[in-house]
């Protein structure tokens, strides 16, 4: 196990997922001579392709965690609904997990999510912890229109329902299972997010604001530059900072926000990961957000986030992957097939990216 | 085994030799969805680590060789020394092998290489075969002084002496236990090369010629843009596509050119496969060199050559890859490790490219 040196080239990462972004991340650390083993519960998982080793095991397999953890030098996970139990077995064992429990167990339960954001001074949307019917009608009395969201588990619009009248109510009680939050409307200008990164010595790093836009509850585009006064662009890199700093974290982190007229800047949530809305970067910048990941964890120097290009990525969903082959003769565009056998509506299957040079139309 | 179509997402590449060329080929395959099958003689090679699958074997092997052809969809080399009684048994096997037979037999031999080039009108160094001291002598006295190299197995300066004097003659012996070539003297202004790409179907793609220097026989650093008169890039590029079209070539080029005092260009060798002068595409363009030859041999649509950057790129030898940490912090700076274990005097053991902005100073 490393400590806050720099981990060699021949060394090797543990990466606790296998889906498209572990696919990234390996990637990404293969430039830098660095191996990665992947843990997944799934066959043949798209990470595993291009890594070094691949381990096939269920997340309460406490031996072949307990493996894992031997055969790696860091850890890290690609994505935010790793069990809290698999990383707090693995930080027992003396391992070294990045970005940290406690990045992790607040991105994974909405309630704590807010909580930290408010207790930092961070804006959210007006919310309330529900747990039954009569909470969630209390909270639309005071908080008025607004979405009613499980507290974890939630991804792409899933485990979601917008809450207008009283008529919806009953098509809550299904979600209403489990807790819930119920989050207030928010009349936002548009979507932004943040993709930040910060080293083990505490330096931090924000790629340029993107703005996005979903279709169904998936993200469908990420922007950049996004049209943004200079002082909001400030403030969104400066609310990542803190958040960052207020964390201990390390990685990198995409931070998704709400722009509202006045120019302010409401935290919708974070993933304590690589994010989607940062797959621009491996064409729009020298250091991808996928290699300033590898950097941060294997406490490396972090690289310039710095964009050589104006950006726009596009989300190829289900059978949209069919379009790669003409996408493939467009100039200055990079395509990407992340390499899952089973084609499922829904399913984010790849992306591309469109470079236009910087300041164009 | 597969015909003129464009392989689809899932299906396996198979990669003759393992070194950085083939793990950077690996990486590009697995944007694109596809898989690796990486044959080598040694023992974790430095492609292994991102690839689906690696099989060690000896070049001899016809049984590990035949089962390798039976597991893979389309078979390309990453070095031009790959045994072409490999090649041979694999074409018998009924495998598709790109760039293909006759672009490895002429690029093995530096005879076959001049006279292919001659023979479709295209100028290189004055040469002559030589088999002993005797014809060592008698081509020194027509073409004056020179650089007498081996036929075969040439690489990074080795099998070369540069004979200025009879006294040179006296050393010239223990190469010419093998078949050789002398090349009379070339005066250039400087070397420059292009990457090339013919697909499939024919089309053929040009990146940028960038200029190269050497050092000890090895390149350590090319540039682009090559500062070249227009009519000369035109020149080059032109050379390259009838090179490719001559031989049927699927897959990425790498053409070493001589620029002479009167802007005429002379070919110096050719490399049938991506080329160390071609790393700086990785990020100097959206799709690489790398990416464009998995393209090619894969019958995908060859991807935009555009640069979206000036660019500089370095190779770390030996004991040099020590300068990653610090090289990781430069700005715009992509720094490259081959994974590769032991470092060794002479050693490609990674490079950096850093990019400016276009037309820049």
């Amino acid at each position: 196990m490393m400590t806050d040196q720099m981990l060699q080239p021949g060394s090797t990462i543990g990466i606790l997922g296998g889906g498209q972004l572990g696919r990234m991340l390996a990637m990404a650390a293969a430039r830098l001579g660095l191996r990665c083993y992947i843990y997944a519960p799934e066959d043949d998982p798209p990470a595993a392709q291009v890594a070094d080793r691949t381990l096939t095991a269920a997340w309460d397999d406490l031996a072949a965690l307990s493996a894992f953890a031997e055969s790696v030098d860091v850890i890290t996970y690609e994505f935010e609904n790793v069990p809290i139990t698999v990383v707090d077995h693995l930080i027992s064992l003396g391992a070294i997990v990045r970005p940290g429990r406690l990045a992790l167990a607040t991105a994974q339960e909405r309630v704590a999510e807010k909580t930290f954001l408010n207790g930092i001074g961070i804006t959210t949307a007006p919310w309330r912890a529900v747990t039954d019917l009569a909470s969630l009608r209390q909270a639309r009395e005071v908080l008025g229109p607004g979405i009613l969201k499980t507290c974890r588990n939630g991804y792409d619009g899933k485990g979601q329902l917008r809450i207008n009248g009283p008529d919806d109510l009953v098509a809550a009680q299904a979600l209403l299972a489990v807790p819930c939050i119920y989050e207030g409307f928010v009349p936002f200008v548009r979507e932004i997010s943040v993709i930040g990164a910060r080293g083990t010595q505490g330096q931090v790093i924000c790629y340029d604001p993107s703005v996005n836009t979903h279709e169904n509850g998936i993200l469908r585009r990420s922007v950049v530059p996004a049209p943004l006064r200079v002082e909001t662009a400030f403030a969104a890199i400066d609310i990542v900072t803190r958040m960052l700093d207020e964390l201990d974290y390390v990685g990198v982190i995409g931070v998704e926000m709400f722009e509202m007229k006045d120019g302010a800047l409401w935290v919708n949530e974070f993933a304590p990961r690589v994010h989607n809305t940062g797959h621009w970067t491996i064409e729009a910048c020298v250091i991808s957000q996928f290699e300033q990941h590898i950097r941060a964890v294997a406490g490396w120097p972090l690289g310039d986030p710095m964009r050589h290009s104006d950006a726009e990525m596009v989300n190829l969903i289900g059978d949209e992957i069919g379009q790669v082959e003409s996408l493939a003769r467009e100039p200055l565009t990079g395509v990407h097939h992340y390499g899952k056998a089973e084609v499922r509506a829904g399913r984010k299957m790849g992306h591309y990216t469109r470079l236009r040079p910087l300041g164009g139309v």
